[in-house]
């Protein structure tokens, strides 16, 4: 039992006062777990563009003051009552999306779409009574996705936290909360390219050359990337792509040009982007018989996907997959013991390292597109 | 060795001359098989919507005089150069598409579209040579898909020939030639519904109705039948069918009376239609997470397959299968096996028989919409 536990634990947070405005470093009081929670002591956390996107609120409902981040890692301080899985020292990382283990999607093999812990963008608050555990002098402060990861200490859901090998680093391993494990596992869950196959990768954002890391450890033999900023390439030859298109580059829809390339199209292809003329050329790219696309980018609400029905009657398939299919207290467990292991390698996600009174610099290297992930060491 | 192998066989065929027009009974010369073709004496065929569809020639270039006729049962009378797997006397089932068993597609375990037999509704004459194996006194006439079973020989390459157990009646088994496996296939090999799942079936003819049949063999708990048609459904039954909705009952989009039905999504549905509008809701109606849908019906040249990405995100799959998935020479047999095995029913498909001098009556019943399959008996 730690001596903090059933305590307010006052900590270091960084505020996002209002949109787009840089955060603040705050003295927070952290509430302790109600009933399924957890207190998280955080160690690393890093930047997504989905802090970044909710952050700029632009289009959303904005919920501020808010302390937001997730993805991270960091051990667990106490628990609150029914949490059976987890103890004070148990290394962590919080995820997004959460599994509760007793719903239809959790007892599902195929989805990981939790009923109860789904991804909420808009619920700034705890489920167990509808407030927040964050507060600065008594003034609640929004949670965010329910990680909250900006902050020394958090409180997340125990069906939002993966209990993960203590040995593993966690300033490496805090980077599959999100993002990687998304494209890593859209590839090696859901494309399953086959040894010796030929897979496009739509996007080279750090999702698009996860997926492509995913393939490379699939054993695919050719690996070509897609993306509009040709820059994008040769950051992407360290992930295993063998060739590169940019569409802007050709008179031609992209698709076609793929499948001259490749003698009818690839076997597999994953969609990183978000848009939707992407999502489209990724579909019409694979092979008759037996081509896989996969889709991962989030598009714009009034997108619409539109092809020729011919396209699937020709033995076609298209998937669309969340967080990469992984559960995330059932598998990403797993995920990071390929990276013990050797096979995964996640140092070349880590572009960048800032101590968390700079945070606002990981801001700065996320919007000029300098940095695919910025760890933000706690501690310091 | 036939004492008739070698030589040009007279024999009765079944001859369109004219788009539209009854099919006229004709002595016609089948000449002997070329390299890797056989020559097939026919006990049993049936009639398919796509023989009509072709012998009505409304949007397709017209090729008379034709011989239609692509579900049929027959014995092997001689075999061409090269043909190993096939010898007079073994009992066969021509299919419209075929297997070579040596390009990409027939190696892949996937798909069963092959780069050499694939069905060509366009050619009217033989692969080896360019020509006709058919002459009514020297004039040729016109082949169809590989198989011009409306004859008592025809000639098919060995490709498209399937091998099957000779103790299997041919008047049974001669409608798995094509509508049957098609819908059957689309279930078995590529819904793949578990045991206790909730199948949906848009379309309830002859390929709907064997998907049906798919869905009863896995074990489904629910099956639900969606038809324009109302009359449909007593038919149905017999086929496990267990709940009816017809979109024309709903204000609503019947993918969301099926959501509310089934607490938000059928686990597998199988569109056996052709319209556009069907292949949306056979899509839209299956549960995130984990629903696949499958696409069997041939769409018009100008639909267009429309619905939001996010209902891909969501983890739904949507795939097209093209005969049900089977390769004809591999897969085949092992489906007259289910029959054998008293598993699959094919008698409550057979609602009609005509001798063959009779065969535009089986024409009458389709285009009246009284028949499932009526079977033709060559021997009469
Ligand atoms: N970042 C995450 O953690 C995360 C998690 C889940 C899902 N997603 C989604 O995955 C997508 C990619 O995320 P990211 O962080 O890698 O984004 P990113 O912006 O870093 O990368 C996207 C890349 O796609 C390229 N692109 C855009 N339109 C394109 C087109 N039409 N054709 C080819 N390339 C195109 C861009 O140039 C860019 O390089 C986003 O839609 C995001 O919402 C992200
Ligand atoms: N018949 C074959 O051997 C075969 C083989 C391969 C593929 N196909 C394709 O499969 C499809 C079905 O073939 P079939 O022989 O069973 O045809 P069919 O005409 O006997 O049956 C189609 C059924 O779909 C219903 N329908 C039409 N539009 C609908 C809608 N919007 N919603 C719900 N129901 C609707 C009709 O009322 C009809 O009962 C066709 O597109 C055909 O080209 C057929
Ligand atoms: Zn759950
Ligand atoms: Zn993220
Ligand atoms: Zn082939
Ligand atoms: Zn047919």
């Amino acid at each position: 039992m730690s001596s903090t536990a059933g305590q307010v634990i006052r900590c270091k947070a960084a505020v996002a006062w209002e949109a787009g405005k840089p955060l603040v470093m705050e003295e927070v009081e952290v509430a302790p777990p109600q009933a399924m929670e957890v207190r998280v002591k955080i160690l690393f956390t890093a930047l997504c563009h989905t802090d970044v996107y909710f952050w700029e609120a632009k289009g959303q409902t904005p919920l501020f003051p808010r302390i937001f981040g997730h993805e991270a890692g960091g051990i667990v301080e106490s628990v609150g009552t029914g949490v059976t899985d987890l103890k004070p020292g148990d290394h962590v990382l919080p995820v997004f999306t959460g599994e509760c283990k007793e719903c239809r999607h959790c007892k599902s093999e195929e989805s990981n779409m939790c009923d109860l812990l789904r991804i909420n963008t808009d619920r700034g608050v705890m489920l167990n009574d509808g407030k927040s555990r964050f507060t600065i002098k008594g003034q609640p402060i929004y949670h965010f996705v329910g990680t909250s990861t900006f902050s020394e200490y958090t409180v997340v859901h125990v069906g939002c936290l993966a209990k993960i090998n203590p040995a593993a680093p966690l300033d490496k391993v805090c980077i599959l909360s999100c993002g990687i494990s998304t494209g890593l596992g859209a590839t090696l869950n859901v494309a399953k390219p086959k040894k010796g196959s030929t897979v496009a990768i739509f996007g080279l954002g750090a999702v698009g050359l996860a997926a492509a890391e995913g393939a490379r450890l699939s054993g695919a033999s050719r690996i070509i990337g897609v993306d509009l900023n040709s820059n994008k390439f040769n950051e992407a030859k360290k992930f295993g792509v063998t060739e590169f298109v940019n569409p802007k580059d050709h008179k031609k829809p992209v698709q076609e040009v793929i499948a001259e390339m490749t003698n009818g199209g690839v076997d597999r292809s994953v969609e990183c982007t978000g848009s939707i003329n992407a999502m489209i050329s990724a579909f019409e790219c694979v092979h008759d018989g037996w081509g896989v696309a996969v889709l991962v980018g989030v598009p714009n609400k009034d997108d619409s996907f539109k092809t020729h029905p011919v396209n699937f009657l020709n033995e076609r398939t298209l998937k669309g997959t969340f967080f990469g299919n992984y559960k995330p207290r059932s598998d990403i467990p797993a995920v990071v013991e390929k990276y013990m292991n050797k096979e995964l390698e996640l140092e070349k996600f880590i572009t960048h390292e800032v101590p968390f009174s700079e945070i606002n610099k990981a801001f700065d290297y996320m919007l000029n597109g300098e940095s695919l992930r910025c760890i933000i060491r706690m501690g310091a």
